[in-house]
């Protein structure tokens, strides 16, 4: 008997998923995590405000969400000194990182990223059957000069770039960016991931503009704002592009407890200013332990930071060793980045905690930093 | 200057969406919602499992919830004794109609619906492509007969029907579903959309065979679960089909509060009973009400009843008139259903609410019946 069909596409795609989840590793290995340091998740907890409008909510379940995301957008549009034209609320920025990618990528359209970015942003390309190019990394940073030739070249559709950057916590400042758009061609969007923003030095950042119909900004309140399991996330820019978007988005897929948690966390940057500091403060203890361990480190603008171990095996095996203490990290998954480890700004005692695991394993020999040279 | 360039598919999809949410009404109109009887919302509450579990998942909001669902998915297979391979999970029911018509649709591939359907469908097939065939209904039921012979007709690679049926509230026994599948062809999927399911006599059911992979069930927590706030639905289906929604579906898309409040209102099958016998004597009231009324009504397997206004012009104004009066209600789109008022069966004190302003409407004379024949 015939069957269903997948469409073309479905049939050629690899039966992958973007990365497996600590709830799933934990299940497959029967190890259970102790320590949550490999999603970059909060530890600094959520806004008063948002944790009061979230209990709130449970009492309007029954209802649907407003499918306009209205009220979150209009305070969005109060923050940014933006309209509400220009701004689009998703599931987080995977959800809309899927609608950028399905609205500008015809099948076979060039898309470019870096080589070992955001693996979830390469998914959608290719389940969208774009084709994707990867630049490598340079000295650690994304290459924006590469970058860009890259996408003038192949007349890129989209160029992905994270900044400040997952996963080595580097970053750009405004001036290189304004160079990145400048040399892009006419019709090439960039999708700026901006997941991280909050945690990077505000004199860095790039002005919104959001007549600027060259790129789109993604943030989210999964990170600062502590709130990854409510899935919510934003895109600012032009309004054409968001009205794009409304012919395709699903219109009812953002919850009701995120559109009212994600408002009232944007009423309490105090909190924010809060998580900001302490992160800053958690980044510096990596800092000196990395000089402790003898490991070099990246400097962060985000709520981790990478070590550095001198070459992808020895990486991979302090993963592995650290997974069976119960300590969930992860590690960049392409050269010349999988020599990093990348470990999650967690609280000051989850800190103090993977400090002692770390020169628990160096004292029994385990730590080594492998200083094979890694082909760039 | 040149700007990015939407998909040839994009640029060619009208802007509109699939429907106008009430929130979305009562900010165009300045009119405040105050009998919200349009959306088949709930009004029966949440299983106190469930508002429990959404409440404790406050705690560990700042964690990303786990891709694979899998304590959701373990449940609903003990309860509908099927694998875990066979059970897809999505945020709503629109979510996963998105899914099958990605993974099954290509651009130009017809698919098949009745005609005055779920709209969310339609959008969903025009979005990736898809053309597509109505069938008009027929005695205000699904035309099974007909269906089939336009999908053998068209070769179409899917075939909508929602059972029970919305908009209306009609349902087909397991009989003629079984035979529906047999006029198929071997290679259509049917979507058959159970949303409703919970409301249907339990008799009429079609058993639930997870190795048949003609069709798809799709069903929901927004209806009698009560928790349409929180986006979550699932799909049952072959193993094969549920697999190749992993190489393309938003893997982290389904917030916490979703997959605990979900889970535990699984565990409360009594709560569940108790929301069904509470909508069955709603139903009761209306079917009363529409006799007081003189009003032509259809019997219903779901949370909703229809009132037969006889006429397009009948039900539209009176669809305006009540909600100049803060009632919202929808009625169906296209004839022969749009002669019909549909209205949510609500609480005790709501629905004598309702029947108190359909009084005072027919007391007035402004509750008029037209009679006038509509072509089929």
């Amino acid at each position: 008997m015939t069957k269903p069909r997948f469409t073309a596409l479905v049939e050629s795609l690899p039966a992958t998923i973007p990365f497996v989840a600590p709830d799933a590793l934990e299940r497959s290995s029967g190890r259970p995590i102790r320590l949550r340091l490999g999603a970059n998740e909060s530890a600094f907890g959520v806004s008063p405000l948002a944790r009061r409008a979230m209990l709130e909510a449970i009492e309007r379940i029954a209802w649907y969400a407003d499918p306009e995301n209205f009220y979150l957008r209009r305070k969005l549009a109060e923050v940014y000194r933006v309209q509400m034209e220009n701004l689009v609320v998703g599931s987080g920025i995977d959800d809309l990182l899927g609608l950028v990618v399905r609205t500008f990528v015809d099948p076979g359209s060039p898309v470019v990223t870096s080589l070992g970015s955001y693996p979830t942003f390469n998914y959608h390309v290719a389940g969208y059957g774009g084709v994707l190019h990867r630049v490598p990394y340079r000295n650690d940073h994304n290459d924006l000069e590469a970058l860009a030739e890259a996408a003038r070249k192949l007349n890129a559709r989209l160029v992905y770039l994270a900044n400040p950057d997952n996963p080595t916590g580097t970053w750009h400042g405004a001036r290189r960016l304004c160079e990145l758009l400048e040399r892009l061609p006419d019709d090439c969007l960039v999708v700026l991931d901006e997941a991280y923003v909050e945690f990077a030095p505000p004199e860095d950042l790039l002005a919104i503009d959001a007549k600027d119909s060259r790129l789109i900004r993604l943030r989210t309140f999964s990170k600062a704002h502590g709130m990854a399991g409510v899935r919510i996330g934003y895109g600012i820019a032009a309004a054409e592009t968001i009205s794009a978007f409304d012919k395709v988005r699903l219109h009812f897929g953002v919850n009701m407890f995120a559109q009212v948690g994600a408002r009232a966390s944007l009423d309490d940057p105090q909190f924010i200013a809060g998580v900001v500091g302490a992160v800053d403060e958690g980044r510096e203890d990596y800092y000196r332990l990395a000089g402790e361990l003898g490991l070099p480190f990246i400097h962060s603008a985000t709520n981790f930071v990478c070590f550095d171990m001198g070459s992808q095996a020895a990486a991979h095996s302090l993963v592995n060793t650290l997974f069976d203490r119960g300590v969930f990290i992860r590690m960049p998954g392409a050269p010349p980045l999988d020599r990093l480890i990348r470990v999650t700004v967690a609280s000051a005692l989850e800190r103090a905690e993977f400090g002692r695991v770390m020169h628990e394993l160096a004292n029994k020999g385990l730590l080594r930093r492998n200083a094979i040279p890694v082909a760039a």
